[in-house]
């Protein structure tokens, strides 16, 4: 299986950049790892949220196969502890899935769309984090569920 | 009223220094702030989980004073969303408390000397992060408080 990182607009923190490249080369030693960034629309600075989130939603959908699993990072869906959310990875892998895709969407969240075509949801915390930093931390989720895998001692450095 | 961070242990990723730095300068627009780094008990390197934690103890009591209201950052404490650790936040300053702490523990947890003393524990995940990394989560949802307590528009840089 590989996973594929769908995220809207570039990450223009450096420090969270750094993280996130950090993590990602920790994880491409367990699996199949790609970051994908969609354009932000930067013509759409005065859209609609509405608008903004369709825009969005086509490009999303573009990258979406017919037989990936598509998980979408929203505050309101389904809360793991890291254990329970390795599992559920462990699970889809061994279902033969090819392509696990997970998508974290732009500052206001998904359009209808994106979510018919999505298989579940996965919630980080009930509380609201930026989301551009919500990338390193489901980075560091992804490692950590890895090492639960494999009964790795976690490595912090 | 005044905040204070204790966390134990340097934190020594760059890049997360640097987003704590950040929401630290910002946070301080609306709050005095005080991030206090508590040693690491190296020469504790091969001590049981237990050693660890008392010795830790030890210093985290020591920063308390009796008036302060003392909150436990802990995966297995309760959870808000952002807007209800705003509320949280804002009944506190009404409540004439001085001091407010919040405790992020050491990679064991915390001793049970330390959740003795504490007034309530706060968990930002159902998932375990790194923990040096809860600081940077911690350090934006403060910040993100504020500017909720103060009907702004969340400022991304």
């Amino acid at each position: 299986m590989n996973i594929k990182f769908v995220v809207v607009s570039k990450t223009d923190s450096d420090y969270i950049q750094t993280g996130i490249n950090d993590y990602m080369s920790r994880l491409r030693h367990y699996i199949p790892f790609e970051l994908i960034c969609l354009p932000a629309a930067k013509d759409l600075r005065n859209a609609t949220p509405d608008i903004v989130k369709a825009r969005e939603a086509t490009m999303i959908l573009k990258q979406m196969e017919r037989a990936d699993r598509v998980v979408l990072l929203d505050e309101k869906g389904e809360e793991y502890t890291s254990t329970g959310f390795a599992r559920q990875l462990q699970k889809t892998m061994n279902s033969g899935i090819r392509t696990l895709m997970f998508v974290a969407g732009g500052a206001y969240g998904f359009d209808a769309a994106v979510y018919e075509k999505a298989h579940a949801t996965l919630s980080l915390s009930q509380m609201t984090f930026n989301h551009q930093m919500v990338r390193l931390f489901f980075a560091e989720q992804l490692y950590r569920a890895m090492t639960i895998l494999r009964g790795e001692k976690y490595h912090n450095a």
